[in-house]
């Protein structure tokens, strides 16, 4: 049994690309539908019902393309709306990227102490914090709002002395209080891996949320027994729709990709909220 | 002659604040009506298309409120999008922050040579260059996209190491440029105003756009005879609408108001763009 449709993925903007990158590496024969909403982004600092009410729109906009599985790549939908995300969606599988990073951090951490930096909705809701108490609720978990690492990825300042500076800013307590994992809960920060890494040195383990969130993905289409036949050209036969073609688009796309995207379809607001 | 009814001004988020406050200290009486996109915000690294949409639908939505006069207090929008709501809007004034900025600039550089930071969409436009040379072609205008001050004053970091290494990259090169006035092309920066005299010198000086915009509104109600009776208390009646009501809203809006913010009214995206 096989199944060909594509999978579903959407964020508020172009960093959900990052949980592409890892699907086509681990599954290179599986075709994307992704959604970016790059007339709206970013999520991270807008109000509870705002995110909600947007994500509901990208999955319903989504669901309308006939997808397999739904994968929001949007660590603050993730920690705001997946749960009215998924009361919504009973027909398929839908996966956020906080449990499959929450799940890694706890196989991984042996202090029992685990760091979580995101934008100031992933933080505010604890999301993190709970995924990973309801696993092992002896493991302390620390979360640091860094929202100043979004707009740099984007400056494309992944290596600057700013970027560095602002890192010792966030993370400096974060050696402090001990921690030995740091996940990563936002789909921008794998692009400042290294300057993140450099600052906390590595005694202190990274976790990429995309990458175990791609894992998850294959293992429940695995289970359902709905990977794809195909083996190859997932990426060439993906389709990658945004709500706003900006100016620095597709520098910004293959950085997240690792890779130049085919063609790019553009609709609109009222296409997307309709 | 006098005219009762408010001024209406509208920005993508917050920063428009920093005009309003400018109209509150010259014409206390006056009566405004602010709408704030805070749902959509920031408008500065969106595509023109997106950014005269939302512009028109913010103008629109003003237009019901039976105002005297409409301020378009985003550099982004007065850049991109004046034209287009201008031409829509007949029956009243309508002006923007560019050509004020530019003004200002134009009477106070002796070395001809002007520098103006903005967003990406304000430098790309070439807004402030074309109202600048339309008034004297000898002047020589260098642009810069100062991207990451918008996130850093929102963050609050207006003092702040990072604030000042980033000064540091943005605007050395406008020292070495020689210009002699710098124009503050976003309505975030006055709130940096210490940072930027303190990397660029006092040999330059800064012309805050928000000042000079308030200026004109006053020197346009004076001329038509529509300035408001009251003489105080145009704050109190004033009314302020966004669309998304974020978590650091009210210390954010002082910060720009220079002020308390009286109760603010949230309307939906729906509302907005019906």
């Amino acid at each position: 049994m096989s199944d060909s449709r594509p999978i579903g993925v959407f964020d508020s903007g172009l960093g959900g690309l990052t949980v592409a990158k890892e699907i086509f590496r681990l599954m290179p024969g599986e075709k994307i539908i992704y959604l970016g909403d790059t007339a709206r982004c970013p999520y991270g600092g807008r109000s509870d019902d705002t995110i909600i009410s947007f994500g509901l729109q990208d999955a319903r906009y989504l669901m309308e393309q006939d997808i397999k599985m739904l994968i929001v790549a949007c660590n603050t939908v993730s920690s705001v709306a997946l749960e009215q995300i998924a009361n919504e969606i009973k027909e398929i599988p839908v996966i956020g990227v906080v449990l499959p990073g929450a799940r890694a951090a706890v196989l991984r951490t042996a202090e029992r102490k685990v760091g979580v930096i995101g934008t100031s909705a992933t933080v505010r809701t604890e999301s993190y914090a709970r995924a990973i108490q309801n696993i092992d609720s002896g493991i302390k978990v620390y979360c640091k709002a860094c929202p100043l690492f979004v707009p740099l990825v984007e400056e494309g300042l992944t290596d600057n002395d700013i970027t560095r500076l602002t890192a010792q800013y966030y993370l400096y307590e974060m050696i402090d209080l001990g921690v030995d994992c740091l996940i990563l809960g936002c789909t921008h920060y794998p692009l400042l891996m290294e300057t993140i890494q450099g600052t906390v040195g590595t005694r202190i383990q990274l976790i990429d949320s995309a990458l175990w969130t791609a894992k998850e993905a294959q293992d429940i289409l695995n289970a359902l027994h709905a990977l794809s036949d195909e083996k190859s050209n997932g990426l060439a036969s993906s389709r990658f729709i945004v709500t706003d073609m900006t100016h620095n688009f597709s520098n910004q796309a293959s950085a997240f990709l690792g890779n130049q995207l085919p063609e790019i379809e553009k609709i609109t607001l009222e296409e997307l909220t309709k």
